[in-house]
């Protein structure tokens, strides 16, 4: 088993490049509910959707997230009502917002559904939330706020300074069913090029993903989400300085650390446009590699896949 | 102030009559919650969403609840999660129960959000759930099932036959804010032509409204739902059986009772193609008129409101 970490967009066309390489059944994905919000009581699951929709060739081609073909119906009634809805909620999203609620409401827990969703879509791989319990990111402003990350990057588009980002919950919260399991027997595990505060950070502050990813004999091979020294598209750039990163393909892989100095990694990809920064973490026991890492190509998304599992030492 | 104890359709048709005949701010409409239910985790209220809908000209022109220029992107979707809805929930219906659901997760009582959206439709009366408690119509089956109305009557099209009609929580709920004042305060106090046993029964069975109806110095006076031996739309005529009452214009009447023998009602209106029944009304101390009742024309549906004002003795 390929046992990939998992945020949203990022994450969701590694998997389509990796589920080129290899069949899905071989791969399972351990995804954040960080980003997730209730929203006109309903429960939204941002990155789960987002790999849902994308691995099932229905997602928006351009925004990479929510529907091609979306209309919002629902929305403009809910402007008219004064009530306009600052999370986009489009009429065939708003279904499987439904249908999640509806299901978690009747007692189903998280994974149950996501594991349904994924076969209505015709999914093979495993698609897991990291956990059935509620862990939320939150966003501590300069100016003193305590935000829903939802409500930090949507509603105020990221305008406000970054102090501090905790995930409430994740101290208390346990892996989902299977997430211990794809950890512990896994050929490799991949982490996505996803935020890594704030997409990789809630997955890794569950202590049982934790212990079960020091203890895995896997490799951990993870791939920059930083290519040419930044961020190619959402806010990690606001976000890796508040947790004392820095912003560039090695500053994220020190982050993250060296497994074998109590962090993350065994191996790291980059892309060639940073290959300048392996010099940097020539003081890092890491297995490094260097390609093109812009994934607009499922091709590359492929080629990618491959590197990591060579790094990893693993035959696709 | 005309204070009108209100179901779904008969309710709105009347209401829409009676604001034809006063000035809106003079009519306070105190609606059925025993309909309202729970799906896909959306808080739906059926009767109050009629009354809105038809009050603000919104309504379908046929089927008379929902919204005209429907659409079904949401319920399609749903359907293609293999989750087919059984309640029809539009789009454009959908975002209302979006709206309120949000806002009872933040704490909001159904009255105000109620208030709320009549205010956002442009509604002039005032509009009053009977109660912020949760108050339930079930049916009991002579199959021995225990069902919400609404799996009864839309999921299985009121195909078993009812042993027993209950209202669950009314006894320990509360009138909502404004129902008291409106009762004890009326000029009179109207009954729409509503369905008797699960849309004014489950008004009727707060105590409180009992309470305040038996002390309001107003008259009370009803409107048959019974037009020519027969139930207009609905399923009257499959409950009003099992509580005992006979499906007529009298047997509705009797079944309410007169006011001063401990029932409801000081007067009875009833269809002319019924007059034969004043008869058999005879002994109760009803004052009791007949005329045109099906309000299919807005202008009999005003006239109607007349005759019930004057068998009030309410100028309009």
């Amino acid at each position: 088993m390929l046992t990939v970490l998992a945020g949203g967009v990022g994450a969701a066309r590694f998997l389509r490049g990796l589920l080129r390489v290899v069949p899905p059944e071989r791969v399972t994905a351990v995804v954040n509910v960080g980003d997730d919000v209730t929203l006109h009581g309903l429960r939204i699951c941002p990155d789960l959707d987002s790999i849902t929709y994308t691995l099932a060739g229905l997602v928006h081609p351009v925004q990479q997230w929510g529907r091609a073909d979306e209309r919002f119906t629902v929305r403009d009634e809910l402007t008219r009502l004064g009530d306009a809805p600052w999370f986009t909620l489009g009429d065939r999203d708003l279904a499987l917002h439904l249908h999640r609620t509806g299901r978690l409401a009747a007692g189903a827990t998280l994974s149950a559904v996501t594991a349904d969703v994924a076969r209505a879509h015709g999914l093979g791989l495993t698609l897991l939330p990291v956990t059935d319990d509620p862990v939320t990111t939150r966003i501590r402003t300069v100016d003193g706020r305590d935000l829903h990350f939802q409500e930090w990057w949507v509603r105020e588009r990221a305008g406000a300074d970054v102090a501090a980002v905790t995930f409430a919950g994740a101290d208390a919260a346990t892996p989902a069913p299977g997430v211990v399991e794809a950890l512990a027997t896994a050929e490799a595990v991949l982490v996505a090029p996803s935020n890594p505060v704030v997409s990789i950070g809630p997955v890794l502050a569950v202590p049982g993903v934790t212990a079960a990813l020091a203890a895995t004999p896997a490799p951990v091979v993870g791939v920059s989400p930083v290519i040419g020294g930044r961020v190619v598209r959402g806010m990690a750039d606001r976000l890796l300085p508040a947790v004392g990163a820095v912003t560039s393909a090695a500053g994220v892989a020190r982050w993250y650390g060296a497994r074998r100095d109590g962090g993350l990694l065994d191996g790291w990809v980059i892309d060639t446009a940073d290959a300048a920064d392996l010099a940097e973490l020539a003081d890092l026991p890491l297995r490094t590699a260097a390609t093109d890492t812009l994934m607009d190509d499922p091709d590359v998304a492929a080629a990618l896949a491959r590197t990591c599992l060579a790094v990893a030492g693993v035959t696709p």
